[in-house]
């Protein structure tokens, strides 16, 4: 390693885990600009877009495009909230209104996303001039400039028919089915990759996957093809970061199942490092074996959030971070 | 003067007339900073805050608040656009969502300001802030931080009774009134100045008049108490720029008859100056009469846009506020 070195990494999400994940990766990031090595991290967030619930499906159904609310989670992750005024323009992306009128439960962020990208044409256009407006330390893009659906397989969705397999279609719907996801599908079913996430991953050092709702946020990345293709192709290193607790989407899967349903999805996906927390995982045997099987080493480490919620601490995801992503 | 010279200008309006001041002012700005003699220009616009029509208007019947539309215009026009981020900013907070649904017809900048308000609970601090996204040469005020009413007693506001005087109630009303506007008021009767203009016009160098929508947005700067005792008490020259043509609520009202209105109102106001197109006042002797009766001296420049609408020309009104405003 020079002293110039720039780690590129590319982290694959949805809403909140991916959040948590930039969060960490933006405090790591602060930590290596202090450091006299001058180790320089290069951030670029991929977003699923298949969100159809509260503001952003709203928006989605009236005016079409992809829905804002995770592309503007990912912007506030990463912007420089450390400087009064962009903390106050992040406050105002999430500012929510409330009360029963045309805007009530829009996030203002999403309002101004949504006319962003109207306004220029471009998803990834407007999302770059936002990122400018937050002060952002990396890129925020669309997995896909596509409007896509996510639908499942789910057994027992329909309680009264337990053995039935359903299809469940739209992503607010899958997170909250109560039956067992057999396999999700997006629609339409081979949307384009974004190019610019092509590129990052092409350029990538290390490549993120999780935390966050497995099926919706997590997988659908890896059912765009030639987003897949590219992972599978990329020289880069493969980080798997699991959840903390299972969620409706994936109640009964355990953490070893969580790794396989990714090789499921993409068989050539091989992985270097799974991260975990050591609570979350108990014994860790299983979850070792699941990750040796991925080529991957497992790396334990206390990342979950002090107040009990299954939440990922970011300051504490960043010391694991560094731990996996740091000088070897 | 010294080589460091502030001059200090308050431009009071409402909506289109007040951007074409605020334009020509950041030109003269713009165009003194180039200078060797470094004269800098500082701008404060207060904005009328009566509007109730349109997007503002709806804003203001299902939230409160005061109304953005004219406020967002004023940020607008003093914005840095020659900064491409900053230009496209400015463009967002103009762009206006079309089609039927909850947000057509709402500018960005509209629910962006709206947002911020209700946020920050205040009404200054947002707009400073809002200043701040687009790299604002000045400040934008608005006259009162409560929310007013305009409305007019009007001469055959129901052509079916020509010699009827009605009360015409709401601004939008009022400037579409087809009768003669014989008297405007605001609701609340006295509303409070917002301390921040008061502070501007007891530090101004200059005050600026119009030019606007006269009763509805110029002279109800003269309706606020404390605001109109500032006005008259200032030690800063004033300016009162002209229209080029009547609008519906000024219908039958001669330039003369424009001057008149607003001594009117603010018997205690005396004009330095008063700025006309020449082409607009034809025959100049009943409009010079008239300013000097105000204690000004009438001056003519050709500043409407070349267009032949009856929009003040930006660049054509810097140069003929420079003949102002500039060293003697």
């Amino acid at each position: 390693m020079t002293h110039s070195d720039v780690v590129r990494v590319v982290a694959f999400g949805g809403g909140h885990g991916l959040s948590a994940s930039l969060r960490a990766l933006r405090l790591l990031r602060q930590q290596w600009s202090r450091c006299p090595q001058r180790r320089e991290l290069d951030v670029t967030a991929v977003v699923t877009v298949g969100d159809d619930g509260g503001s952003s499906g709203r928006l989605r159904a009236e005016r079409g495009g992809l829905p804002p609310g995770d592309l503007r989670q990912a912007l506030v992750a990463l912007a420089d909230v450390d400087e009064p005024a962009r903390d106050l323009s992040a406050g105002l992306f999430q500012y929510r209104f409330d009360g029963d009128g045309d805007l009530s439960g829009h996030a203002v962020g999403n309002l101004l996303l949504h006319g962003l990208m109207e306004m220029l044409g471009d998803s990834v256009a407007a999302l770059d001039h936002a990122a400018g407006m937050l002060g952002c330390c990396g890129r925020v893009l669309p997995m896909s400039r596509q409007e896509v659906q996510i639908e499942a397989d789910v057994l027992g969705a329909d309680p009264t028919r337990p053995d039935e397999v359903v299809v469940v279609r739209g992503q607010h719907a899958v997170a909250l089915t109560g039956g067992e996801v057999q396999r999700v599908r997006l629609r339409p079913a081979q949307p384009s990759a974004c190019g610019e996430v092509l590129a990052a991953v092409e350029a990538a050092d290390w490549l993120i996957f999780g935390p966050g709702s497995w099926f919706t946020s997590v997988i659908p990345h890896l059912l765009v093809p030639d987003l897949a293709a590219a992972v599978a192709a990329s020289r880069a290193k493969r980080l798997v970061t699991l959840n903390l607790a299972a969620e409706k989407e994936t109640h009964g899967l355990s953490l070893p199942d969580h790794l396989a349903a990714l090789t499921r999805y993409l068989p050539a996906l091989r992985v270097d490092v799974v991260l975990a927390d050591g609570k979350a995982v108990g014994d860790p045997e299983p979850v070792n074996h699941a990750a040796e099987s991925l080529g991957a080493r497992l790396s334990l480490a206390p990342v979950a959030a002090s107040d009990g919620s299954p939440r990922h601490d970011p300051a504490a995801l960043a010391i694991a971070l560094e731990a996996v992503l740091g000088p070897p």
